[in-house]
C-alpha cells in the first residue's frame, strides 16, 4: 500500500483543540474540507473555507443535531474500495473522502457531572463512531484521526510528503480508532449499567510491556499500563539500575501501600510483599535504622520504601561505598518520592539496584481485584484502621499515650499478609517500630511465636549491640521490659487463649486484636489472669 | 415512557438463528419489515413479505455489500425524537422504525481462524453497530434486539401486549445493545493491537453480585463474571450452606488449583490460601485422612477441595452427624466435581457447610493477572514442575522409585505462598502426603523451621496415634526414620547452607530444590558432609 494523497478531509470534532492549525495546513496543501455544525462556524471564523455536509447528496443536518454526518453518500465516500468500487462510485456520483477528523461526545464528562439519563443518552455520539469506523476500515485508503495528540505528526507528515499520509501511519491510526471507538462505547455500556444499578466493570489495558520473565523465569510477563488512570504504577520513574522485574513490581506497590500510611518520616522494608522492617519518626535515618534491625536478615536483598525524600545520610546506612564490601547492605529496590543529585550519585555505587521515583500521593487507592478464573473480586480498600479501641482488660494502659503506636502497629498489620501478628514499639519518643511479625500462617498461634521469636531475636541482638553485657539473667530481664512497652496486635480475633498465654510468656503486656470471637471471654478472662491489657479494635485487617 | 407499538422493524442479522420464527409473529403483528442482503434471502424464502432496503430513499445495497444499511433515511428513522421531530421527519419523507433486529459480522470466530489482515478487516461491521447505537440511543420510542437469546421473551411480550414493547423491556435491551458494541470493538481493538505486536487488554465483567463484605466486614465486596468466558469460578454450583464470601472465593480457587494437579485422588485443605493439608492415593478416604493429618488444627473452618466425587465414607470423616459434637469437624466448605443425593444428604447435617460442586477440568487456567494500582501484570501459569532432576548428592537416592514422590511435592509447593517449603512423604505405597509446610516467609530459614516443626509435631501424634509407646528415644528414633524417608522441597534455591543443616538437624535425608545460586556449591558440600542427597530441579515456584 502506498502514501495516499488527501484531497478531501471531513472535520467533525467535539473537542476542538487546535483544530484550527491542522485544517490550515489542509488547505495549505490543497485539500477540500466538509464540515458540519459548531466545527464548521469554527473554521469559517477563522477564514478557512469550508464545504458544508449538506452539499453532499441526501445528507441534511437534521433533528436537532442529532443527524449530521450520517448518509449514504458520506459512508460510501469513506468505505468503497477504491481498486475496486471505483467505476461503482462514479456511477453512483460518489468522490472518495481520503481523511477523517473526528473526536466524539464528551459522554464520560458528562456522565461524571451526574446529569439525567436523558441528558445522558442524548451526548451518546452515533455519527462520529460511524464515520470513525468506516474511515477505520478503509484505512488501506483513508486516514482515520481522533486524538488531537496526533496532529502535529500529521501536519509534519502532510508537509514532508507533499500532502500525503502513509500507509504505516493510518495502520497505527486505524488501530487507535477502534481503540477510541472501543472505549467509548465502553464507558457508555459501563456507566449505562450502573445508572441501573446494574453491576459491570470494563477495564483496558495498554503500553504492554514484555518483562524478562514472570514471577518465575519459565513464566512469560507482562506489564500493562490501565487505560485512563488517574495514578499508575507504570507512572514511577526508573532512575537506575537492573531492568525492573515483575516480582519488583509487586513489592514495589506493597511498599508504596504501607509506607504511605505513615503520619511521620518513614520506611518499609517489603520482603516477598510482607513489611519485614517498618518504622516511623522525626529523623529519616533514625528511622530506617529502626526498619532495618526489624528484620536485618531478610532485608537483605529487599525493596525499601520511603515516604519522604530520601537524605543522603539516610542512603548512607547501606554503606554501598565501603571498602569492606561484606559491610556494604545490598538491596532490590529503593523507592522514594524524589531523590537529590547528590543522593543519586551515592546510590550509584550499586551497579544494579533499581533506584525509583514516585508520586506519593498516588498511594490512594480507592480499589482492589482480584482475577480469578474466568471472573473477578473486587473490594474497596481496607482503609478503616480501627472502629473504637476498647480497653477490655486494664493491667495499667493509658490509651492515649499510647494511640500513636496503636495505630502504626494497625498501619503494619494491615499489609502483612494473614494470619497476621505484629510487635510494635515505641523506641524512643515519637519513634514506632516493627520489632517482629509473624505472616502467611494458617495457624494464628504460629503467626504469633514467629512474631515473638523475631522480636526477641532483635532484642538479643540489641543487647548485644548496645555492650549491655553477657549477664543471661540481665538479657532476659531486659527483652522482658521491652517487650511488656511493646503492643502486639493480631489482625483478626483470637479463636483461643492460647496466643495470650504465648505472648504473655514472653513479657507482652498490651495486645490490640478486633474481637468478635465467640470465646472473647476466655481470651478476656486470660487476659486478666495474666495482667495482659486488652485492647479490642471491632476492625478486622485479613490481607492475603 | 409507553410502551411501544412495532409497526416496522429493521432485520440485518449474521446469524440468523431463529430469525424466521421472530420475523413470522412479526408479521402477525401486522408489522412491515425492512431487510437487505441474504437475511432478506432466507426471509422471503421463508415466504415472508419483505421491503427490500434500497426502497428507502437513497439506500442503495452498494460496494459489494460493504453498503447496506447506513443512509441518512434509515438512521435518522431510528434517531429521530417522535415527540419532537416529528414534523421535521414528515417533511423529510422519513417513517419510523420502531424494532432493529441486528447482530453483527463474526469478526471474533473469523479472527479465531487466524485469517489474513484484509480479510479480518472485511469482516468488520460498520452498519451493523451504527444501526444498534442508533436504535439504542432512541431506546425510548425503539426496540433493539442483538441477541438471539431474547427472541422468545419479545414473542411473548409482542403476543401478551398486542404487539407492543414495553419501556422496561427497550431499556434493557438498549443497555444489552452498548454491551454488545463494546465487546465488538473491545475484541476488534485488541484482535488489530495484537496483530500488529502490540501488547493490549481488554477485559469486560458481568452480573456483578454484591458479597455480604470483602475481605473485612468493613469492605465492600463484589463478584463479576469475565464476559465470554469459557472457564469459569463463576459457574460453580452452591448446592447447599451459609453464602459464599469473598475469602471462601479465593480459597475454593486455590483449592480448585492445587487439587486439580494431582494424579490420583486427591485433596487439598486450603486456609488462608496455602494449602495446609495436601495427600493423594488409590483411597479417597485414605487420601482425605493423610491430608488432615497434615495439619489437623488448620483443617478445622478450612476449604477442601477434592478432585473426585466425593464418597459417602470420605464425607463421613468428618462426623458431621455425630453426637458427641465435639467430635464433629467443622469446615467451611467442601467442594467436588459431583456429589451424590447420599453424600448430599449427609454433608447437609452441617447447616452452614457450603457444597460447591464444580468442573474439573476448568482447572485449566492459561495465565494469571495481578492489578495494581492503574496498571496489570500478566503472566501465564506456572505449568512447569522440574526442568530435570539431577542428582547432585547421592546419598542413597533412587530416583526413579522416588520420581513420583518428588513431582506431588513440587505440585504441593507451587501452591504454597513463598518463601515455601514443603516435606512430603510416602506414606504407604502409592500415598503421598504433605507431611509439614513453611510459608510465606521473608526468610527462607525460617519456612525451613515451620516445615520441620509442623512435620515433627505431626509425626510426634501419629506415634502416640498408633500407640507405639511413651520411650522418648524410640519416638525420636520413629520421627527420624520418618524424616529420612520424606523429602524436603523449596520453591527456590538456598542462599546459604544453613537451611540444609536444619533439615539434616532434623533426620531429613532428601532435598529437592531448583539450584541457581551463586552459593550451590557450599549448599552441595554441606549436604555432602550431613549425609543429604541433593536433586537440583532447575525450576522455581515462587507464588506471592
Amino acid at each position: 500500500m502506498t502514501p495516499m494523497k488527501i484531497r478531501k478531509a471531513l472535520i467533525s470534532v467535539s473537542d476542538k483543540t487546535d483544530i484550527i492549525k491542522i485544517s490550515k495546513i489542509l488547505v495549505q496543501i490543497g485539500c477540500e474540507i466538509i464540515s458540519t455544525g459548531g466545527t464548521k462556524k469554527k473554521l469559517e471564523k477563522a477564514g478557512i473555507k469550508i464545504t458544508d455536509i449538506s452539499s453532499v447528496p441526501g445528507n441534511p443536518e437534521a433533528f436537532s443535531g442529532r443527524m449530521k454526518t450520517i448518509s449514504f453518500n458520506i459512508e460510501s465516500a469513506l468505505l468503497f474500495d477504491r481498486k475496486t468500487d471505483s467505476m461503482e462510485a462514479a456511477e453512483l456520483g460518489i468522490e472518495p473522502i481520503d481523511m477523517v477528523i473526528c473526536n466524539l461526545y464528551p459522554f464520560k464528562k458528562v456522565s461524571e457531572e451526574g446529569v439525567e439519563l436523558e441528558e445522558l443518552i442524548e451526548n451518546i455520539d452515533i455519527g462520529g463512531p460511524t464515520m470513525i469506523r468506516a474511515a477505520a476500515k478503509n484505512y488501506a485508503y483513508v486516514t482515520v484521526v481522533t486524538d488531537v495528540g496526533d496532529y502535529d505528526r500529521i501536519i509534519n507528515e502532510l508537509k514532508e510528503n507533499q500532502g500525503s499520509i502513509s500507509c504505516e501511519t493510518r495502520y497505527e491510526l486505524m488501530r487507535k480508532a477502534f481503540n477510541y471507538t472501543a472505549d467509548y462505547d465502553d464507558h457508555i455500556a459501563q456507566t449505562l449499567d450502573h445508572r441501573a444499578g446494574i453491576k459491570s466493570l470494563r477495564f483496558s489495558f495498554h503500553q504492554g510491556k514484555n518483562l524478562r520473565y514472570g514471577e518465575n523465569s519459565h513464566q512469560q510477563g507482562l506489564f500493562f499500563r490501565e487505560a485512563n488512570a488517574q495514578n499508575s504504577l507504570a507512572n514511577i520513574k526508573i532512575l537506575h539500575g537492573k531492568e525492573i522485574s515483575y516480582n519488583n513490581l509487586t513489592d514495589i506497590q506493597s511498599g508504596m501501600d504501607a509506607v504511605g500510611e505513615l503520619s511521620a518520616s518513614g520506611c518499609a522494608i517489603i520482603k516477598h510483599n510482607n513489611p519485614c522492617g517498618f518504622a516511623q519518626g522525626k529523623d529519616q535515618l533514625s528511622a530506617f535504622e529502626l526498619a532495618w534491625a526489624g528484620d536485618p536478615i531478610s532485608a537483605f536483598g529487599s525493596v525499601i520504601a520511603f515516604n519522604e525524600p530520601l537524605q543522603l545520610k539516610t542512603a548512607q546506612f547501606l554503606q554501598l561505598d565501603n571498602k569492606d564490601k561484606s559491610k556494604r547492605k545490598f538491596v532490590e529496590v529503593i523507592i522514594s518520592p524524589s531523590f537529590s543529585s547528590d543522593v543519586l550519585d551515592y546510590l550509584k555505587f550499586h551497579k544494579n539496584l533499581r533506584i525509583i521515583e514516585y508520586d506519593i500521593s498516588r498511594s490512594s487507592r480507592r480499589f482492589e481485584i482480584k482475577y480469578l478464573c474466568g471472573s473477578l473480586l473486587w473490594q474497596d480498600t481496607d482503609n478503616i484502621l480501627y472502629k473504637e479501641l476498647r480497653l477490655m482488660t486494664d493491667c495499667g494502659f493509658n490509651l492515649e499515650s499510647e494511640q500513636g503506636l496503636i495505630e502504626f502497629g494497625l498501619k503494619a498489620v494491615k499489609h502483612v499478609r494473614s494470619n497476621a501478628i505484629v510487635i510494635v514499639r515505641e523506641h524512643n519518643s515519637g519513634y514506632y517500630q516493627l520489632l517482629g511479625m509473624g505472616a502467611g500462617q494458617p495457624n494464628r498461634l504460629i503467626a504469633t511465636h514467629l512474631a515473638v521469636d523475631k522480636a526477641r531475636e532483635n532484642l538479643i541482638r540489641e543487647y548485644s549491640d548496645n555492650e549491655l553485657g553477657s549477664d543471661q539473667k540481665k538479657r532476659e530481664d531486659y527483652i522482658k521490659r521491652e517487650l511488656g512497652k511493646a503492643i502486639l496486635i493480631s489482625d483478626a480475633f483470637f479463636p483461643f487463649p492460647d496466643n495470650v498465654e504465648v505472648a504473655a510468656d514472653s513479657g507482652i503486656k498490651k495486645i490490640v486484636e478486633p474481637g468478635g470471637s465467640i470465646r472473647d471471654k476466655a481470651v478476656i478472662n486470660c487476659c486478666r489472669e495474666l495482667s495482659v491489657s486488652l485492647i479490642f479494635s471491632g476492625i478486622r485487617h485479613f490481607k492475603h
